[in-house]
């Protein structure tokens, strides 16, 4: 069990995560050829750019909804199911500068409106419902908001990587994100 | 066989993403709390800090004297083993800010050195000696340092998520970065 100054701490290294994250994929996408930042894995799997779009659509209406509903419902209503492929519609014809700035600015949005919810605490152990696992905390919703962002770091540097699998001739068996099986889809 | 054009591209593309990889980490690490940036995952596994480290002696030891090695002696000699873990030595006692300085000045400073050696299409196909495949080209040799890049930023999402990888709580399996079995080690 934490205590509660772990648990305050947790908070704030959440939050230091989560604010960093836009201008991190800005700096690595911004104005990168689209060889990098516009092709997948094959077949239906994600390029960098719809991996943008699926960020953009948590901030929408994923993270902040759901701290809201813990804080309003509890238990007692369960949270929309997250639609993983919104963002095949909701993003259709956007640049990737665009959604960057998409990105980048709902996060900051979201991340003041979390400021002014000022959690507690014992505000840290509420339940709400999650549609597939039941009871979870605010505390472990906050987590994953920042690991969320982490799986799609991930992703995206090992997808741009794959476009050079075959450019690295011998060294692809030094290059661990090449054998990275690609644990999100 | 990539024709000329793809071959040019190929290098653009190589460069476009050196040029950003010092900004992206940056962006990321930069005064993030030590929970992030100095925990690893578990043993002798590397941190985030050991990782910039890393980049470091790269472009210290790696990268340009290996090029240099294939346009002055082709494959008559055999390039210098990298030193993967130089990083002990070289880095102790840095701060982050100062590694990640460090590590900005040096992928600019060798990017022009590479751009003051005016590659030309035929000298994608140049070889060098490795001491551990033998014959490389100099286009291997470049591909793989952009790679080498994406790497290293896949193994960095996947040690700052493990440190929550008990406060997400049931969301882990949803995860990808969590399943990830650390393939560079």
């Amino acid at each position: 069990m934490q205590t509660e100054t772990s648990r305050h701490n947790h908070l704030s290294q959440t939050t230091a995560l989560l604010a960093r994250t836009p201008a991190a994929l800005d700096a690595l996408l911004r104005d990168l050829p689209d060889t990098w930042t516009a092709q997948n894995e094959g077949g239906d799997s994600w390029t960098p750019v719809g991996v943008v779009g699926h960020l953009i659509q948590g901030e929408r209406t994923d993270w902040i909804p759901r701290v809201k509903m813990i804080l309003e419902f509890g238990e007692s209503r369960t949270f929309e199911p997250f639609d993983r492929l919104a963002q095949n519609r909701e993003s259709r014809g956007q640049s990737l500068p665009q959604l960057l700035d998409e990105f980048s600015r709902l996060r900051s949005a979201n991340l003041t409106d979390l400021g002014r919810l000022n959690l507690r605490e014992e505000d840290m152990e509420r339940r709400g419902r999650h549609p597939a696992f039941g009871s979870v905390t605010l505390s472990q919703l906050l987590a994953t908001w920042a690991a969320h962002d982490l799986t799609h770091l991930h992703q995206i540097s090992r997808v741009m990587a794959y476009q050079y699998r075959d450019a690295v001739g011998p060294w692809r068996v030094y290059l661990g994100v090449l054998q990275c099986a690609g644990h999100s889809s």
